[in-house]
């Protein structure tokens, strides 16, 4: 069939080939708009993450408080390092904070060349990881918090809140910071995801 | 040699333009068989999350211990909804048992057409809110468990482990179960967002 058809034919199908060389180059970047501000928020959701991750490790961190009154044996204080959970907190609060600023100029690369894959995904898994962290630090500080307001009848635990009522407070808007952290990465993990997204 | 030139570059620019045609069918789809891996892994991880959950859950909701010995006025009673974050635990892990089961169908769509974004990124983000979850559970179940081994002197809340060993030992056992699930979960968000990727 194509040998009787001759030179003509030949013309005809070279148009389409020519166009599909031009496609082929459209293809991979169809909305660099919808990508970029993607990024741009990536940035600036890191930006929060990195105040309430600090924010709530210096909280709980300078979080003391010295009652007036003392009896000849004992002086009641209560500091943030009693309970471990307190210290895993602000640990874990401020590796979040200083992972958050060191991945800063990771998420500018992505604002700048808005289809680089590595960067991206890399910056994803261990935003996934930090999302566990901070989201156990906070649930074990929350329920020391509970049990200081509360207290436990069943084990015996008494609520020592009512003494050290600036202590809970502060731990409390600790605590409250934290989550927010939480919520700003989850946040962060599904943009991730779009963006790597084929279109 | 062919007989004569127009015949021979009808034919040279035929194969090309067959080719052609071929590769715009494949070039979305070049590599099939590795997004079915994923897709596979993906189904499979759902499995593993869902017998921890569920394991979790009824370790813990059916956690109790009567001490053989009681005073006129006093048993000696240990019961896992004493403690609300034992409570939550038991729900929460519950909750994501049952969100996975309902998952699987969505999972199954996803290995028979590996190319479908929308289950996947809707399977995803609830994948991240309950790695939120199970995460806070098991945190704050782990923290009462730390305190009923440990108890806390500054606070002076008493070890109820002393007493009540084996109620403290399938506590832990739930706990771990949990954190089993949270590892699976957090291998099912970066696995669902590479599927997502653009080749």
């Amino acid at each position: 069939m194509p040998e009787t058809k001759g030179k003509g034919k030949a013309v005809t199908w070279a148009a389409p080939l020519s166009g599909y060389s031009v496609s082929t180059k459209a293809v991979p970047h169809p909305r660099p708009g919808w990508k970029k501000g993607v990024a741009i928020t990536d940035f600036v959701l890191r930006l929060g993450a990195i105040g309430a991750a600090l924010g709530s490790a210096v909280t709980m961190g300078t979080n003391e408080e010295l009652l007036p009154f003392f009896t000849q044996f004992l002086q009641f204080h209560a500091q943030w390092n009693d309970f471990p959970m307190f210290q895993f907190f602000v640990v874990a609060n401020g590796v979040i904070g200083g992972y958050m600023i060191l991945a800063l100029p990771f998420s500018y690369v992505c604002i700048v060349r808005p289809y680089t894959i590595g960067p991206r995904l890399g910056l994803m898994i261990v935003d996934i990881v930090m999302m566990g962290v901070v989201t156990g630090a906070a649930s074990s500080a929350a329920a020391i918090v509970y049990l200081s307001h509360n207290g436990s009848q069943d084990a015996n635990w008494i609520a020592i809140c009512q003494g050290y009522s600036n202590f809970c407070q502060t731990s409390s808007e600790a605590v409250v910071l934290s989550f927010v952290a939480e919520v700003f990465l989850m946040c962060l993990v599904p943009l991730s995801a779009l963006a790597l997204k084929r279109n």
